[in-house]
Formats: C-alpha cells, structure tokens, sequence
C-alpha cells in the first residue's frame, strides 16, 4: 500500500500498523511508546503555559522546510515567547485519502529531528482519514505544554517610553517562500523559509540577560500585526525605522516586483522583542552570537502616541502609518 | 458577512472580529479572553496527563449532538478513563470557505455548553480557513491536559483471572446515529448519539469505590477494538456474555437489517471498566444511581487463554470470536 486509505484512520488493524511502522518509527519516546489514549507524564514544577496552532500550510513541501517542521517550529515558538520552556507536544493529523505514505513518512521525519532539536517530547498522537477532496494532503495540527520557571522569565516591569524594538533577522522570508513556491514563478530564488525552532536562543537570552519585557513570533499577519497588538494592548504608540529592519536584497526587491508589503508577510523563525532601553545593546549582542540570532537589530522605540499608532520612519525622513492588516495577503501559509 | 472566507483565517482585522464576537462571546474564561498565543494556567499539583484528538464527523449535526459537542467529550473522556479530573482544553478549528456562520455559532455553544458541564476551561484557541473544496465545513481539534491527584485514581492492582468487564449503557448508538443520518434512510428512528462527557460519573466512581483497574472509552472500532487491546496488552482472554451486554431493542434490530456488528460500532458516552471480582456488584449499583450510567452492566469476565482471544458467549451457548476490526465499517464517525 503506497497511499493512505480511508481505513488507516479507523481505529482498526491498518490504523495500529500506520501507528507502528511510521509514527512510532520516528517520533518514539517513553511516553508516546505506551501508545495510550492519554499521557501521563512528569510533573510541570512552574507554571504550565499552553498553545495550540493547525497546520494547513498550501504546498505542504517548501523550500526551508515543510509542514511537519513547522508544525513544530510554530507551537515551540508560541510557548518560547512567553518565556516558557517547550515539554511537551501532541500532534494530531488530518491524512486526505491518496496522500503518498512517503510523504507522510518525509514531514515526519522533520517533525522528529525539530522536535529533537527544541528538545521537546511529542506525548500523545491522533490521526484522521477524509475522502479525497475533502481534505488537502495533510494537515496537522500540534498544541504544546511548557513551563515559566522561577529563573527564566521575563520582566515584571511595564512596558515604557523609550524602550526598544529588537528583531534577530530578516522579516518576510517565511511568506515569500511560500508564495515562491505556491505560484512557480519563471525566475529562480534563493529565499528559503526561515522555519526554526526559537526556544534555544530565548532561554540563552533570558538566562544571560534581563530588561526582556515583551517577546511575540510575528507569524501570520507578519510584523505589522504584532507591533499594532502591542500598541493597542499597552496603549503606546510605536515608531519602527524602515532602514533598521533586515530585510535581504533579494526580498527586497521581489517584494518591490509584487507589490507586497513585507511589514505584512509571514515569518516563521523570527522573534519581535521589547526591552528596556539601557539593556537592548546587550540583548542584541547576545542574539548575534546565536545561529538564528546573526542578523540581530534595534529597529525601533516605543513613543508616546494617543492614538496607539505604530509607524515606519522612512529613509528620506517620512511617516508611515502601519495599520492593521484588513485583507487576505496570502491564504494558507501556514 | 454570512459565510466564512479566506479573510477570517490570515491573522487580521477579519479574524479579530470573528475571535471576539463569536469564539469569545461563547467561550469566554479569565484565561482565553486574554487572548495570548500561549496561556499561563494555574498549577497543576498531580501527575498531569495529556490527550489530543481530531474531529472530523460527518455530518457534522446528528441526534444527540454535533461535532462541537463531540470534540469536547472525546478529549474530556479520553482523560477521565486515565483516572484523571479534566483541567484544561485547547481548540483548534480547520474551517471550509463558505460555511454559514450560524452553523459556526451553533457549534460553539455547544462546546460552552458541554464544557461548563465538564467543568473544564478552554484556555487557548487557533482557527484557520481553507478554500472552498480543500476542507469539508469544520474540522476541529480538541488538546486537553488534565490531572492524577493522590486521592482519585486507578487501583495499582494488575488485571487478573476473575477480574470482571462492567459498561455503563448500550452500545453502538453513536455509529448508527451518525450511520442513519448519514444515508438519510426511508424509515425513521429514535436512535441518539450517546455523545455525552464522562468525568463526573469516573469522578464519583473513583471516589466512591476502588477495584477499578482499567478503564478505556470504546469510540471508533468500538468495544470490540478495546477488548482486544486489553487481552493483547495485558496478555489474558476476555469472555463477553452477550446477553449481558447492553443493547437497546432499536438497535438490535437495526444492526440485524443492516448486517453491522454492535461490537465494532463506535460509541462516544461510554467507559468500558476492569474491575475487581470481589468489587464489581457495588461498583455497578454506584454507576446506575448516575445519570449516564442506568444501564449499567457486568458483561464479562478476564479468562485465561494463551492466545489473547477475545470471545462473545452466545445466548445458545456458543463461542464467537471477537477479532480485530480489519476493514473500515464507517469512516468518518468522529
């Protein structure tokens, strides 16, 4: 049998061989291994902190990754941000009858090597069979269970004028990979998602350094959604300089080609952070030492603004207001 | 706006509107109405126990409940048969472009519903949209992460020889419920999903009795796909007394017409119970003071047998197989 069928998700005989032969050949720990209903598993001795995230990301395979990467990448990072050390995973899977079994056994493969990288063990499982053309090839979705700890957290102190925007690289890589690919453009790139698991670089952040008040992965509604949640939650005004924000030449100028926004595009191994002004140079030197850290920059200021706006600074010394995101950019891209 | 679009899933203004007016109206608690990607619950003082399942029942309204209602008594059982009180649940909605709001909103209450009645809190949420023939209306994810205390749980006992088999209620009514509605048949019945949450009936159970070895809830592959995982785990054989097994008279004669085996048909209000000999009497009369438990029943007996054979004695004395579900009777029941 080369693809899945409806019966691999009936609870029956092919459902345990699937569970067996592919899910339990790479995803294995003490845990998942006793292939129970529910887990049992070791204590939380903190806080828990919860997210959940469904993966339906259109192609299912992308340059920088896949849909089983960043299944995992996206609730590790959700969990990292709030400062939370990621434990524990459960991934549940939609299979459309005819999906390749070898490509089912390729994104679990990368949910296996991620996972094992962010350190995080996948505790309990779920799939799912609908007929062809009620689903599309696969979706998944993870919910993660970490922990604040007493050592690792972020300030207690308020967000404040002067306090600075810090990101640690190129913005919009994630979304443009994906459309990339999705529309098969007649030119060739090099862009590649930046899909990354981000819990290591926060707790070396948060165990090496403090003054860290704020941290949010801008995925989906990119960094202009972020930035107008914060405004409007800490009812401050924000003013970003566009010559400060990473940006590669080569997004540059396909986002010049497109007309897209990259403000508004979709990364996936990116962390936005608000820090204390007399502690952000430090911050930022840390964050260059780390692999997914090299192209760290102070890119704005939280500023006095009633009106909770969030804009960009141009080169040439214009305003910019970056509002919330109204339209559909790009469905599905993630 | 009537119907969902892409625009509700790309993290904007659209999916804000829908988060508060809709999912928030319903589901709101002092830990998703904060609306963080990760939320910080209180302390879990216990073995915590995780699970996670996906919904994909079709149709998604049926007798007895619908597809919200089921994916918050799945989880929530699939947690209350490890011993554990059900704490905390996330949800994950996977929706088709086009579905009616009103459908959405119908679902919705339905999961505050069942959820208050659980007493557990959804903490944490994620939706997205796929085009138009790429999902079919909603498909829902379910996480839960409950909690093993000192005082309830599972006798530390290993199942043995005598050991008897108790159910609370009939079976098969949830496959045939969704079977009857699904092929819209000429003739109609009264036949209801058992959908329903089982943590308060294993909570009085667990703190009323002891001798309770093993639970699990028979859903898809129904009693039939339990039982064999127990005599294959445990390595024993289980005889079942058919005439003891729970069977309103509806649907055994719809199972007669039809040629479908009660055993295997999936049940969702259920709990399949080992227990001690010497206990099982007053752990029966306990289940039937509740209200999902009247009918309950001894049905079996833990055998000996070296083939980890599960077996049905029939009214005229005969011995009947009960093998492993091989081939799908019903995709799609949850």
């Amino acid at each position: 049998m080369n693809t899945i069928s409806l019966a691999h998700g009936n609870g029956g005989k092919m459902m345990e061989d699937l569970i067996d032969n592919l899910f339990l050949k790479y995803l294995n720990n003490d845990i998942i291994n006793k292939k129970d209903d529910a887990s049992p598993v070791p204590e939380i001795k903190g806080v828990p902190v919860i997210s959940t995230d469904t993966f339906v990301v259109d192609p299912i395979f992308f340059p920088g990754g896949n849909i089983g990467k960043l299944s995992i990448c996206g609730t590790v990072n959700d969990l990292a941000v709030t400062g939370a050390i990621p434990l524990y995973l459960t991934v549940g899977f939609i299979l459309e009858e005819g999906l390749p079994i070898k490509h089912l056994e390729k994104i679990i493969i990368s949910m296996a090597e991620v996972s094992r990288e962010a350190n995080v063990k996948i505790v309990a499982g779920d799939t799912k069979v609908v007929e062809r053309g009620k689903g599309d090839k696969i979706f998944i979705n993870t919910t993660g269970v970490g922990m604040i700890g007493d050592k690792l957290k972020l300030s207690d102190e308020n967000i404040k004028l002067g306090d600075k925007v810090i990101i640690n690289g190129s913005i919009a890589e994630h979304g443009l990979a994906i459309l990339m690919e999705r529309n098969q453009m007649d030119f060739s790139t090099s862009i590649k998602s930046d899909c990354c698991t981000l819990s290591d670089l926060i707790v070396t952040l948060l165990s090496e350094t403090n003054g860290i008040k704020f941290m949010r992965d801008p995925t989906r509604g990119g960094m202009a959604t972020v930035l107008n949640e914060i405004a409007t939650r800490y009812n401050v005004g924000i003013e970003i300089e566009e010559e400060k924000v990473p940006l590669g030449d080569e997004i540059k100028s396909l986002c010049k080609i497109l007309g897209l926004d990259p403000l508004y595009l979709a990364n996936e191994g990116k962390v936005l952070i608000i820090a204390d002004r007399e502690k952000s140079e430090k911050i930022v030197d840390i964050m260059r030492r780390h692999p997914y850290g090299r192209n760290s920059s102070i890119i704005g200021t939280i500023v006095d603004n009633n009106d909770q706006q969030v804009y960009l600074k141009t080169r040439i010394g214009g305003k910019r207001i970056i509002t919330k995101l109204m339209h559909d950019m790009l469905p599905r891209i993630c």
